[in-house]
């Protein structure tokens, strides 16, 4: 069975669901396919934080409502490391702030906020025709039909082990990646946090970071060994080794415990993935880059990608010029180098390793970074956002 | 044969002279030891670049005559990779700038300026007694005399192969220690420099440097593999590679060969040994710390270390307190360490490896380093250098 639509997006994640609705506003046609059940994408537990120019996307976008009501603004974050805790103020320095909205609420905004089709649960997605002028996409239903999607371009938003980056041949790609020696265990619990603003903390035994989702539910995150079974860490584990490496007791400072509600082990990877186009495919979000998480970037990166190319493909399809598509790859590529840095940079600065000379750099970096108004807003502009 | 003295110090470089320079105008008493003639730690080619700070040194210890004179004073540097040449301009960015003065004219400026004794060709140097309230110095003159110099402490300024640093014992001290990759080809060659302040450029062959002694004599190197003969670098393929990595004929540029007069080959390394004081032994410049040269931090780290250490050793030996002396390691090392994160720094970004995502991690720096400016006064303030 053949259906027609001028976009064809493949991942109904941030990504694909945020395209989907930049397009329609735009009078753009689009179906989303997505291999996961509605339920499931809206309820995976991802990213946490929103830079400035995300939210103002979002609100733009005519999404940011309950963002304002429900989420949080941050003025900027702590870093610490033992002996002392140290505020960057992202506001003073740059004059932008962050927010605290989970990825899931993101999800649910974007679900409730877009009315064209989206289709959950399909199997067998593939690409095909990328090189021509009549791309189309196959799957199968979830009755078990076979289906075909044809489209003027395809959008590929189906993350790093999607079809879609897969689909671009080997010989027109360039991959670049990295993988780090240590993971991070992330838990999210029922009680407050116990700050106000997160707070990533260099210690000899470990990074960790205490972030938030809401006032009443904490997110957690400790460095781990590659290929830690989370099973290895009850719960009381974890909050004894949080309260070390996060200074309880220090300063009149006190981590609260609570129940952990969800525990798992995030390996760290960059990955960037080049160009972003393919003849008639266009590659958004974590389908062309993965960040390892230190910074909060990957979620952020994903809205800014979309934001690109939602006028690149209304341009290119309502014959108003090509030249915005044809600088979609080289302009992302652009930021997300930027961020892949930024998140290599946060996440090698923190990260505990076996080498003691490392470590001296890491604090030594550290210490400029909360001591100089230029180190301080080098990393204020880069985790607050570039501007668009 | 013993003599007595207040300060032995052991080493004539830039840094040993400095100290018993300083003490001298203090009215301290020194006596200086040093393995090499006279002529050749005058004539050996190091470093070239003062920052603002060891300006303000040498000029209050009344050393700034000549170098105002024969200096030369740059706003800043050039960073350059394939596609573009960038100017960072430290006066605007941190108000401070630095000077182009060869080691070997301060070295100069130095013996003119120094009248107490540097006994030159020792051999056999050996420390005594380090924790005791007698140390002293043993060697063999060049005359084959054994000598012992007793004094209240003891000043290492001998480099990192000298006998200071080891004479701390293993239990005493700890290493710190990086090794990179690649070297640096260095030549002087007899020709007016190219360009009028520093070009570092990035080259996916490998960094090259455009540095300069004087109006007339220019100082350039090349990144090459560890462990290799310069031999194997005939003029003309040193000043092809010079003209590719630094982009003659790009926008109008020519790099101006000429006679080279000197070529070695120089390993890169980070070392930093803590911690700088042992007893009455007091450690400063390469006894105690190495650094890659990217960045010029090598003499002006040593320049740093003797200005904080002359008042310190005046105020101790003149019954005048020992906090300073209690502190000095300390203090010291924030500087060394901000300086060995800063030289590793700008060595890794700059310097080309095997690994593509590397390249692009460096040329995202690079351009976010030229085009922000917190990035570019990040850069500024720790090449000018930070105040003392």
């Amino acid at each position: 069975m053949v259906m027609r639509t001028e976009v064809a997006i493949v991942g109904a994640g941030p990504a694909g669901l945020l395209l989907a609705h930049l397009l329609d506003r735009a009078g753009i046609e689009s179906v989303v396919v997505e291999t996961r059940s509605q339920e499931y994408v809206a309820s995976r537990i991802r990213a946490g934080i929103l830079e400035q120019s995300s939210v103002d996307v979002l609100t733009a976008a005519g999404l940011g409502d309950r963002l304002r009501a429900e989420g949080h603004e941050h003025r900027g974050v702590y870093l610490q490391w033992p002996g002392g805790r140290h505020h960057l103020d992202f506001v003073d320095l740059t004059g932008r702030s962050v927010w605290v909205y989970g990825q899931t609420e993101v999800q649910k905004d974007l679900v409730r906020a877009h009315g064209g089709p989206v289709v959950y649960e399909v199997t067998d997605t593939a690409l095909h025709d990328l090189t021509t002028d009549h791309p189309y996409v196959t799957y199968t239903d979830r009755d078990g039909v076979g289906r075909r999607l044809d489209a003027a371009v395809i959008a590929g938003c189906d993350g790093s082990f999607g079809p879609s980056r897969a689909a671009v041949p080997q010989s027109a790609r360039q991959v670049y990646e990295r993988t780090y020696p240590y993971s991070w265990l992330g838990v999210l619990a029922d009680v407050a946090p116990s700050t106000d603003e997160l707070i990533y903390a260099w210690h000899p035994d470990g990074f960790a970071l205490h972030s938030m989702r809401s006032p009443t539910v904490s997110r957690l995150y400790l460095q781990v060994p590659n290929g830690t079974d989370p099973q290895t860490w009850p719960d009381e584990r974890v909050w004894s080794e949080l309260a070390k490496r996060l200074g309880h007791g220090q300063d009149g400072w006190t981590l609260t415990p609570g129940p952990i509600t969800e525990k798992s082990v995030l390996p760290m990877r960059s990955l960037v993935q080049t160009p972003m186009r393919h003849g008639r495919l266009f590659l958004a979000g974590d389908a062309a880059h993965i960040v390892p998480p230190t910074g909060a970037k990957g979620l952020n990166l994903a809205i800014a990608d979309v934001a690109r190319l939602a006028p690149a493909l209304t341009a290119l399809l309502r014959g108003n010029g090509s030249a915005r598509a044809e600088r979609y790859s080289d302009d992302a590529l652009a930021r997300v180098w930027r961020c892949t840095h930024f998140s290599w940079w946060m996440t090698t600065m923190l990260h505990a390793t076996s080498d003691p000379f490392d470590a001296q750099l890491q604090l030594s970096q550290l210490r400029w970074v909360t001591s100089s108004r230029a180190g301080a807003t080098g990393l204020a502009e880069n985790y607050a956002g570039l501007p668009l």
